[in-house]
Protein backbone atom coordinates (compact mmCIF):
# COMPACT_ATOMS: atom_id res chain seq x y z
CA UNK A 1 0.00 0.00 0.00
CA UNK A 2 1.05 3.30 -0.78
CA UNK A 3 2.51 5.39 1.77
CA UNK A 4 0.17 8.42 0.79
CA UNK A 5 -3.05 6.07 0.67
CA UNK A 6 -4.03 7.50 4.14
CA UNK A 7 -2.87 10.86 2.86
CA UNK A 8 -5.18 13.76 2.43
CA UNK A 9 -4.30 16.10 -0.66
CA UNK A 10 -5.04 20.10 0.32
CA UNK A 11 -5.40 22.09 -2.69
CA UNK A 12 -5.03 25.88 -1.58
CA UNK A 13 -6.63 28.64 -3.58
CA UNK A 14 -6.91 27.52 -7.28
CA UNK A 15 -9.48 30.08 -7.90
CA UNK A 16 -9.87 31.98 -11.28
CA UNK A 17 -8.21 35.21 -9.91
CA UNK A 18 -4.72 33.25 -9.60
CA UNK A 19 -4.71 34.67 -13.14
CA UNK A 20 -5.79 38.53 -12.17
CA UNK A 21 -2.95 40.71 -13.84
CA UNK A 22 -2.11 42.61 -10.58
CA UNK A 23 -0.08 39.17 -9.76
CA UNK A 24 2.41 39.57 -12.50
CA UNK A 25 3.26 43.00 -12.31
CA UNK A 26 6.59 42.12 -11.30
CA UNK A 27 7.18 39.24 -14.11
CA UNK A 28 5.40 36.34 -14.93
CA UNK A 29 4.43 32.86 -12.65
CA UNK A 30 6.83 29.88 -12.69
CA UNK A 31 5.76 26.54 -13.30
CA UNK A 32 2.95 26.89 -15.95
CA UNK A 33 1.82 23.11 -15.84
CA UNK A 34 1.01 23.56 -12.45
CA UNK A 35 -3.04 23.10 -12.50
CA UNK A 36 -2.63 20.24 -15.30
CA UNK A 37 -0.24 18.17 -12.38
CA UNK A 38 -2.78 19.42 -9.71
CA UNK A 39 -5.54 17.66 -11.87
CA UNK A 40 -3.50 14.66 -11.81
CA UNK A 41 -3.20 13.83 -8.47
CA UNK A 42 -6.80 15.12 -7.69
CA UNK A 43 -7.90 12.62 -10.32
CA UNK A 44 -5.29 10.12 -8.54
CA UNK A 45 -7.01 10.71 -4.91
CA UNK A 46 -10.46 10.35 -6.45
CA UNK A 47 -9.48 7.05 -8.02
CA UNK A 48 -7.75 5.95 -4.93
CA UNK A 49 -10.86 7.27 -2.39
CA UNK A 50 -8.42 9.11 -0.64
CA UNK A 51 -9.24 12.19 1.27
CA UNK A 52 -9.34 15.74 -0.41
CA UNK A 53 -9.72 19.25 1.07
CA UNK A 54 -10.25 21.79 -1.17
CA UNK A 55 -9.29 25.85 0.43
CA UNK A 56 -11.18 28.65 -1.02
CA UNK A 57 -9.88 31.99 -0.36
CA UNK A 58 -12.85 34.49 -0.07
CA UNK A 59 -10.59 37.88 0.58
CA UNK A 60 -12.31 40.45 2.65
CA UNK A 61 -10.53 42.95 0.70
CA UNK A 62 -12.61 45.00 -1.88
CA UNK A 63 -10.30 45.15 -4.39
CA UNK A 64 -9.30 41.50 -4.62
CA UNK A 65 -9.99 39.35 -7.23
CA UNK A 66 -10.59 36.38 -4.62
CA UNK A 67 -13.47 38.70 -3.41
CA UNK A 68 -16.78 36.03 -2.78
CA UNK A 69 -19.50 37.97 -5.57
CA UNK A 70 -17.32 37.41 -8.53
CA UNK A 71 -15.33 35.24 -11.46
CA UNK A 72 -12.52 34.98 -9.41
CA UNK A 73 -13.48 33.65 -6.61
CA UNK A 74 -14.58 30.57 -8.41
CA UNK A 75 -12.18 27.47 -8.60
CA UNK A 76 -10.48 26.99 -11.66
CA UNK A 77 -11.92 24.33 -14.16
CA UNK A 78 -8.84 21.79 -13.33
CA UNK A 79 -10.19 21.81 -9.76
CA UNK A 80 -13.79 22.29 -9.48
CA UNK A 81 -14.88 20.07 -6.50
CA UNK A 82 -17.29 17.44 -7.11
CA UNK A 83 -20.45 17.19 -5.19
CA UNK A 84 -19.82 15.92 -1.57
CA UNK A 85 -16.24 16.44 -1.25
CA UNK A 86 -14.85 19.20 1.76
CA UNK A 87 -14.32 22.84 0.79
CA UNK A 88 -13.20 25.03 3.18
CA UNK A 89 -13.20 28.48 3.14
CA UNK A 90 -10.54 31.08 4.76
CA UNK A 91 -10.22 34.66 4.84
CA UNK A 92 -6.48 34.72 5.76
CA UNK A 93 -3.47 33.34 4.24
CA UNK A 94 -3.43 30.45 6.51
CA UNK A 95 -5.75 27.60 5.79
CA UNK A 96 -5.66 26.59 9.83
CA UNK A 97 -6.37 30.04 10.85
CA UNK A 98 -9.94 30.49 11.70
CA UNK A 99 -11.33 27.49 10.10
CA UNK A 100 -11.92 23.98 10.97
CA UNK A 101 -9.51 22.05 8.81
CA UNK A 102 -7.05 21.28 11.78
CA UNK A 103 -10.21 19.66 13.35
CA UNK A 104 -11.19 17.89 10.27
CA UNK A 105 -7.82 15.97 10.06
CA UNK A 106 -7.70 15.18 13.78
CA UNK A 107 -11.42 13.93 13.53
CA UNK A 108 -11.01 11.62 10.41
CA UNK A 109 -7.02 10.79 11.96
CA UNK A 110 -5.09 12.31 8.82
CA UNK A 111 -1.46 12.77 9.73
CA UNK A 112 -0.18 12.65 6.59
CA UNK A 113 -0.68 15.82 4.12
CA UNK A 114 -0.19 16.42 0.54
CA UNK A 115 -0.14 20.13 -0.24
CA UNK A 116 -0.68 22.05 -3.78
CA UNK A 117 -1.52 25.42 -4.88
CA UNK A 118 -1.14 29.28 -4.93
CA UNK A 119 1.27 30.83 -4.38
CA UNK A 120 4.17 29.39 -3.17
CA UNK A 121 5.70 32.19 -0.88
CA UNK A 122 3.24 34.60 -0.45
CA UNK A 123 -0.38 35.90 0.05
CA UNK A 124 -2.99 33.16 -1.04
CA UNK A 125 -0.01 30.98 0.69
CA UNK A 126 0.85 27.66 -0.05
CA UNK A 127 3.56 28.46 2.46
CA UNK A 128 2.10 30.19 5.51
CA UNK A 129 -0.43 26.73 5.84
CA UNK A 130 3.08 24.50 5.34
CA UNK A 131 4.83 26.65 7.69
CA UNK A 132 1.39 26.19 10.36
CA UNK A 133 0.77 22.10 9.31
CA UNK A 134 4.34 21.11 10.11
CA UNK A 135 4.49 23.21 13.59
CA UNK A 136 0.82 21.59 14.29
CA UNK A 137 2.39 17.92 13.84
CA UNK A 138 1.01 16.65 10.48
CA UNK A 139 3.94 14.87 8.30
CA UNK A 140 3.61 17.33 5.51
CA UNK A 141 4.67 16.71 2.09
CA UNK A 142 4.80 19.80 -0.44
CA UNK A 143 4.75 19.10 -4.22
CA UNK A 144 7.02 21.05 -6.23
CA UNK A 145 5.93 21.14 -9.29
CA UNK A 146 2.12 21.76 -8.18
CA UNK A 147 2.73 24.81 -6.87
CA UNK A 148 3.74 28.03 -8.27
CA UNK A 149 4.57 32.01 -7.68
CA UNK A 150 5.20 34.96 -9.51
CA UNK A 151 8.34 37.37 -9.79
CA UNK A 152 8.73 39.33 -6.80
CA UNK A 153 11.17 42.52 -5.52
CA UNK A 154 12.71 41.92 -2.37
CA UNK A 155 13.48 44.44 0.34
CA UNK A 156 15.93 45.95 -1.14
CA UNK A 157 14.54 46.27 -4.75
CA UNK A 158 16.10 43.80 -6.57
CA UNK A 159 13.83 41.87 -8.94
CA UNK A 160 13.84 38.08 -8.59
CA UNK A 161 12.02 35.65 -10.55
CA UNK A 162 9.42 33.55 -9.77
CA UNK A 163 11.64 30.47 -10.01
CA UNK A 164 13.81 32.35 -7.70
CA UNK A 165 11.07 33.11 -5.52
CA UNK A 166 9.59 29.51 -5.78
CA UNK A 167 13.48 28.06 -5.37
CA UNK A 168 13.87 30.54 -1.97
CA UNK A 169 10.44 29.77 -0.55
CA UNK A 170 10.64 25.78 -1.03
CA UNK A 171 14.24 25.66 0.96
CA UNK A 172 12.66 27.39 3.23
CA UNK A 173 9.82 24.91 4.04
CA UNK A 174 11.83 21.81 3.14
CA UNK A 175 13.02 19.59 6.23
CA UNK A 176 11.83 22.18 8.61
CA UNK A 177 8.08 22.59 8.04
CA UNK A 178 7.98 19.73 5.38
CA UNK A 179 9.44 17.18 2.87
CA UNK A 180 9.50 18.81 -0.81
CA UNK A 181 8.10 16.23 -3.60
CA UNK A 182 7.47 15.81 -6.97
CA UNK A 183 4.18 15.12 -8.76
CA UNK A 184 5.60 11.67 -10.60
CA UNK A 185 6.42 10.35 -7.32
CA UNK A 186 3.42 10.40 -6.31
CA UNK A 187 1.31 9.40 -9.36
CA UNK A 188 3.23 5.88 -9.03
CA UNK A 189 0.79 2.83 -8.21
CA UNK B 1 1.85 59.65 22.77
CA UNK B 2 4.02 56.76 21.06
CA UNK B 3 1.97 54.87 18.82
CA UNK B 4 3.85 52.20 20.02
CA UNK B 5 3.08 52.71 23.67
CA UNK B 6 0.47 50.12 24.08
CA UNK B 7 2.59 47.25 22.10
CA UNK B 8 4.75 44.70 23.11
CA UNK B 9 8.12 43.41 22.24
CA UNK B 10 8.28 40.09 21.62
CA UNK B 11 11.96 38.71 21.34
CA UNK B 12 12.41 35.66 19.46
CA UNK B 13 14.74 33.16 20.03
CA UNK B 14 18.08 35.28 21.47
CA UNK B 15 20.05 32.57 22.60
CA UNK B 16 23.54 31.86 22.34
CA UNK B 17 22.71 28.65 20.40
CA UNK B 18 22.41 30.94 17.23
CA UNK B 19 26.27 31.52 17.47
CA UNK B 20 26.25 27.72 16.85
CA UNK B 21 28.73 26.92 14.02
CA UNK B 22 26.41 25.19 12.22
CA UNK B 23 23.61 27.90 11.44
CA UNK B 24 26.50 29.57 9.17
CA UNK B 25 28.03 26.25 6.98
CA UNK B 26 26.76 28.31 3.90
CA UNK B 27 27.62 31.63 4.76
CA UNK B 28 27.99 34.05 7.43
CA UNK B 29 24.75 35.58 9.35
CA UNK B 30 24.29 39.30 7.95
CA UNK B 31 23.16 42.24 10.63
CA UNK B 32 25.76 41.74 13.00
CA UNK B 33 24.73 44.86 14.99
CA UNK B 34 21.13 43.43 15.52
CA UNK B 35 21.77 42.06 19.13
CA UNK B 36 22.82 45.48 20.20
CA UNK B 37 19.41 47.22 18.64
CA UNK B 38 18.03 45.01 19.99
CA UNK B 39 19.32 45.55 23.44
CA UNK B 40 18.57 49.03 22.89
CA UNK B 41 14.94 48.23 22.40
CA UNK B 42 14.53 46.33 24.82
CA UNK B 43 15.95 49.20 27.37
CA UNK B 44 13.61 51.58 25.62
CA UNK B 45 10.57 49.32 26.64
CA UNK B 46 11.89 48.89 29.99
CA UNK B 47 12.08 52.58 30.65
CA UNK B 48 8.99 53.36 29.12
CA UNK B 49 7.24 50.35 31.23
CA UNK B 50 5.90 48.57 27.90
CA UNK B 51 4.76 45.22 27.66
CA UNK B 52 8.01 42.74 26.75
CA UNK B 53 7.97 38.69 25.86
CA UNK B 54 11.11 36.70 25.58
CA UNK B 55 10.27 33.64 23.88
CA UNK B 56 12.66 31.17 24.86
CA UNK B 57 13.09 28.21 21.87
CA UNK B 58 13.61 24.72 23.71
CA UNK B 59 14.13 22.39 20.79
CA UNK B 60 13.23 18.56 21.23
CA UNK B 61 15.81 17.67 18.84
CA UNK B 62 18.50 15.59 20.59
CA UNK B 63 21.39 17.29 18.00
CA UNK B 64 20.11 21.14 18.30
CA UNK B 65 22.35 23.49 20.33
CA UNK B 66 18.95 25.02 21.56
CA UNK B 67 18.01 21.85 23.49
CA UNK B 68 17.36 22.98 27.14
CA UNK B 69 20.34 21.72 28.88
CA UNK B 70 23.03 23.06 27.26
CA UNK B 71 24.69 26.77 27.84
CA UNK B 72 23.03 27.42 23.81
CA UNK B 73 19.50 27.12 25.72
CA UNK B 74 20.60 30.57 27.81
CA UNK B 75 19.28 34.13 26.28
CA UNK B 76 22.38 35.64 24.98
CA UNK B 77 23.68 38.44 27.56
CA UNK B 78 22.02 41.67 25.80
CA UNK B 79 18.21 40.18 26.28
CA UNK B 80 18.07 38.88 29.12
CA UNK B 81 15.25 38.97 31.35
CA UNK B 82 15.15 40.93 34.61
CA UNK B 83 13.09 39.38 37.10
CA UNK B 84 9.47 39.63 36.51
CA UNK B 85 9.53 39.86 32.76
CA UNK B 86 7.66 37.26 30.92
CA UNK B 87 9.32 34.25 29.03
CA UNK B 88 7.14 31.93 27.18
CA UNK B 89 9.19 28.68 25.96
CA UNK B 90 7.75 27.15 22.68
CA UNK B 91 9.04 24.04 20.80
CA UNK B 92 7.85 24.71 17.54
CA UNK B 93 8.95 27.16 14.80
CA UNK B 94 5.95 29.10 15.53
CA UNK B 95 6.33 31.02 18.86
CA UNK B 96 1.99 30.80 19.21
CA UNK B 97 1.53 27.08 18.46
CA UNK B 98 1.46 24.63 21.52
CA UNK B 99 2.17 28.29 23.99
CA UNK B 100 -0.38 30.75 25.48
CA UNK B 101 1.21 33.62 23.81
CA UNK B 102 -1.86 34.46 21.72
CA UNK B 103 -3.71 34.34 25.17
CA UNK B 104 -1.72 36.59 27.12
CA UNK B 105 -1.56 39.04 24.88
CA UNK B 106 -5.63 39.20 24.22
CA UNK B 107 -5.79 39.19 27.63
CA UNK B 108 -3.57 42.41 28.31
CA UNK B 109 -6.01 43.87 25.48
CA UNK B 110 -2.19 44.14 23.19
CA UNK B 111 -3.20 44.69 19.72
CA UNK B 112 0.26 45.71 18.35
CA UNK B 113 3.46 44.19 18.16
CA UNK B 114 6.78 44.42 17.85
CA UNK B 115 8.95 41.48 16.76
CA UNK B 116 12.45 41.11 16.51
CA UNK B 117 15.20 38.13 16.58
CA UNK B 118 16.08 35.49 15.32
CA UNK B 119 15.90 34.24 11.82
CA UNK B 120 14.37 35.74 9.40
CA UNK B 121 13.04 33.10 7.54
CA UNK B 122 13.68 30.30 9.07
CA UNK B 123 14.25 27.63 12.07
CA UNK B 124 13.88 29.28 15.37
CA UNK B 125 11.61 31.29 13.05
CA UNK B 126 10.87 35.20 12.94
CA UNK B 127 8.77 34.68 10.11
CA UNK B 128 6.81 31.91 11.02
CA UNK B 129 5.71 33.79 14.40
CA UNK B 130 5.13 36.85 11.91
CA UNK B 131 2.60 35.20 9.52
CA UNK B 132 0.65 33.43 12.53
CA UNK B 133 0.55 37.21 14.13
CA UNK B 134 -1.33 38.54 10.77
CA UNK B 135 -3.37 36.24 10.39
CA UNK B 136 -4.17 36.14 13.93
CA UNK B 137 -5.34 39.89 13.49
CA UNK B 138 -2.70 41.44 15.51
CA UNK B 139 -1.08 45.05 14.27
CA UNK B 140 2.47 43.42 13.51
CA UNK B 141 5.63 45.48 13.05
CA UNK B 142 8.95 43.44 11.93
CA UNK B 143 12.15 45.41 12.80
CA UNK B 144 14.13 44.78 9.90
CA UNK B 145 17.77 45.71 11.79
CA UNK B 146 17.12 43.56 14.53
CA UNK B 147 16.96 40.31 13.49
CA UNK B 148 19.25 38.94 10.93
CA UNK B 149 19.45 35.36 9.16
CA UNK B 150 22.04 33.26 7.51
CA UNK B 151 23.20 32.14 3.35
CA UNK B 152 21.64 29.44 2.43
CA UNK B 153 21.39 27.71 -0.84
CA UNK B 154 17.67 27.82 -2.65
CA UNK B 155 16.23 24.66 -3.46
CA UNK B 156 17.85 24.83 -7.28
CA UNK B 157 21.55 25.16 -5.17
CA UNK B 158 22.13 28.54 -5.53
CA UNK B 159 23.74 29.79 -2.93
CA UNK B 160 22.40 32.91 -1.56
CA UNK B 161 24.05 35.40 1.05
CA UNK B 162 22.42 36.50 4.29
CA UNK B 163 21.41 39.91 3.23
CA UNK B 164 19.69 38.12 0.48
CA UNK B 165 17.95 35.45 1.93
CA UNK B 166 16.94 38.22 4.91
CA UNK B 167 15.95 40.66 1.96
CA UNK B 168 13.20 38.00 0.41
CA UNK B 169 11.77 37.02 4.08
CA UNK B 170 11.07 40.91 4.75
CA UNK B 171 9.65 41.28 0.97
CA UNK B 172 7.42 37.98 1.75
CA UNK B 173 6.10 39.71 4.76
CA UNK B 174 6.15 43.48 4.82
CA UNK B 175 2.21 44.71 3.73
CA UNK B 176 1.27 40.98 3.72
CA UNK B 177 1.58 40.17 7.02
CA UNK B 178 3.15 43.01 8.74
CA UNK B 179 4.81 46.22 8.69
CA UNK B 180 8.59 46.48 8.59
CA UNK B 181 10.29 49.16 10.01
CA UNK B 182 13.47 49.97 11.82
CA UNK B 183 15.15 50.27 14.88
CA UNK B 184 15.58 54.35 14.79
CA UNK B 185 12.27 54.72 14.10
CA UNK B 186 11.19 52.99 17.48
CA UNK B 187 13.60 54.72 19.28
CA UNK B 188 11.87 58.55 19.19
CA UNK B 189 11.10 59.96 22.22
Amino acid sequence: MSRFARSALIIIDVQKAIDASYHSVQGPRNNIDAESKIARLLAKWRTDKRMIVHIRHDSMFAESAYRPGQDGNCFKEEVVPLPGETVIAKTTNNAFTGTLLEELLRASHTQRLVIVGVSTNNNNSVEATVRMAGNLGFDTYLVSDACFTFAKRDYFGRLRSADEVHAMSLANLGGEYCTIIETKALLRP
